[in-house]
């Protein structure tokens, strides 16, 4: 078997830290389910920026462009603050979501039943929740130009520019929809269609497809101030949601945080299919850098293992494999295993980033 | 004494409906603390779409400028959904804001601790909250030109702009260090100067305003994903808020869920002093126009009791009576009065509209 080719870029803060114990997961699926793995690692935000002067390099640009995935850790950290915008770290993530064209971002909001306890939601609000939030990822304010900062007469003026084309909105509803059908068949698009044209155009392209290609998917819209509202007062009713950039970006962080669990949950950031079938694709957790923790060993490895759990599952194909990761973090959990960012309480045990990997290994 | 110049506009949905509580409240203030009031009723939004074909006119536009204060119901309603965008009823409302340039909208979210259970938060969560989201009300993606949907090659292309002047940022910065000197003197600015140019300027100019002019001001910057997710973790880490016109609009929202009680919160734009020395002001609740409920008699007025309490404390320096209004609307809730919004408990009795209102001019 050809074997699979993976960029692991760990980046900054925990990033490493968490990276490491994804190696052990990887180790043991090549040792003990014949998969092979042809691994390359290398520098990506503030770590890149510090022996580069680039967050990212075109090498590492192309070699992302080469290979069947890419793991990454996070990236960003007070120390490049004072950057000059152009080289901070996150144009480094930026630049890979934008030159690989990874239009879909999808991020499951998942409460794991061993933590509903820890949210700051009630128990019956979280428990068994399970939506996916589809963010579209390499269009709208983050990237559209005009954008700078410019001097008018004697004053400093900020500018951004939201622009979504109709074949962009179009891709990312398709995702959502195909994703829908594998799940509870409903998807709600969430804008500000009552105050943005570019939402007018994103709540009419949405439901253009819906009702030329997907008419057996349920299709709401809401506005995303309402979206925001409904996310904390009854997250159960929603199943996929799809909406733009800069909205997924709020939405699915507040989404994380009702789960109580943001140190738990992967994404995945999906292109179009390469020559080999497989889309273009890079996993990575929801959370930072976390650089108040950084090095200390107590960093929640969990979302990175499952990022690599979504790659398994959204690259590979690897489905039963997918699933086997995920039972052994929820085993682990059950069992009391603890990290630091998620509380303690009668029956669980604390314990650091290696002792998490090692239980998961262990487990699987 | 020169009357107090009132300009009512109630609206669409339950608009009308808890207007009309708060023209009791205005009746008591009148016969028992000698205030005296001019009162002008006029359309907006879809009721003024209805018979004018626009959802605010020019005659409404002058009198809202030239009264003392405008008290406003709710706009919107899935029956102007088809509408032009330029004729929906939301334009009505953006166009009072922009024109009076009420860029400060201070939106207090606050747990009335009668109701701190009926939050989807933990009580421990919300119990005592109380924090004032301040957010930038005319200029930003809801104003900045190039808008529009237009035509590129064969598809649609729809383009908003964020636009933020210096002077724009300074001044609703200026608005926040004011009032968190009458709080908790601690303002968070949200932003995303790690993606967009407009919020590297918002940072700066914040932290040069509060470098100058109000060193004494606790000030952090916190980038507005991780805003959201820190408003649903824990809340009670904030005292003032300060950011743009579209984040506020999510992050506001979300705010008023965590209390359990959108039904309750109000909200003040303000604007620049007049020649009176009182800012141009309009008083609005959070709560949109619930056409689901509207005309059913069961739409909760406190929000819209409230905003006339916020119209007491900032527009006619009346602090007393707003304390009075407020302690009354305390009073109504503690006796166990409940809209069906506010849910039912032991030793709690359901009311109406109407009914509420009596009770809240009862314990004046
Ligand atoms: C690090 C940053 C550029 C990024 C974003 O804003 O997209 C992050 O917040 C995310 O959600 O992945
Ligand atoms: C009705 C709508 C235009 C408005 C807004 O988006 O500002 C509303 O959501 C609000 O928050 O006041």
């Amino acid at each position: 078997m050809t074997p699979i080719k993976l960029l692991i870029l760990p980046g900054d803060g925990i990033g490493p830290e968490v990276m490491l114990e994804v190696r052990k997961v990887i180790d043991w699926f090549a040792s003990n389910r014949g998969l092979a793995f042809e691994i390359d690692e290398d520098l990506v935000g503030g770590a890149s920026y510090d022996v580069h002067g680039t967050p990212l390099t075109d090498a590492v640009m192309d070699k992302a462009q080469s290979v069947d995935a890419v793991l990454l850790g996070a990236v960003g950290g007070p120390k490049y603050d004072v950057l000059d915008f152009s080289v901070k770290p996150e144009r480094g993530l930026l630049r890979l979501r934008k030159e690989m064209d990874l239009y879909a971002n999808l991020r499951p909001a998942q409460c794991f039943d061993a933590l509903a306890e820890f949210s700051s939601l009630k128990r019956d609000v979280v428990a068994g929740l399970d939506i996916m939030i589809i963010r579209e990822l390499t269009s709208g304010i983050y990237f559209g130009e005009p954008r700078g900062i410019v001097t008018e007469g004697n004053e400093r003026v900020g500018i951004n520019t939201q622009r979504y084309t109709e074949a962009e909105i179009a891709r990312v509803a398709r995702s959502a929809f195909e994703l829908a059908r594998k799940r509870g068949n409903k998807v709600c698009s969430m804008e500000k269609a009552n105050v943005m044209e570019s939402g007018v155009l994103w709540r009419q392209v949405v439901q253009e497809v819906h009702d030329t290609e997907y008419a057996d998917v349920e299709l709401s819209h809401m506005y995303a101030d309402a979206g925001a509202m409904q996310l904390v007062r009854w997250p159960k009713q929603f199943d996929v949601i799809v909406t733009d950039n800069l909205f997924g970006d709020l939405l699915s962080d507040a989404a994380a945080m009702l789960t109580g669990s943001l140190g738990m949950l992967p994404s995945a950031s999906l292109g179009a299919p390469m020559e080999n079938g497989r889309p273009k694709a890079l996993y990575e957790p929801v959370h930072g850098s976390a650089p108040d923790i950084a090095g200390q060993g107590k960093a929640n490895p969990i979302a990175c293992v499952l990022s690599f759990a979504m790659a398994l599952r959204y690259s590979f194909d690897l489905g039963d494999e997918a699933d086997l990761l995920e039972a052994s973090v929820n085993d682990v959990l059950a069992k009391g295993l603890r990290t630091p960012d998620l509380g303690a309480g009668e029956g669980t045990r604390t314990v650091g980033t290696a002792e998490m990997g090692d239980a998961i290994v262990e487990a699987l």
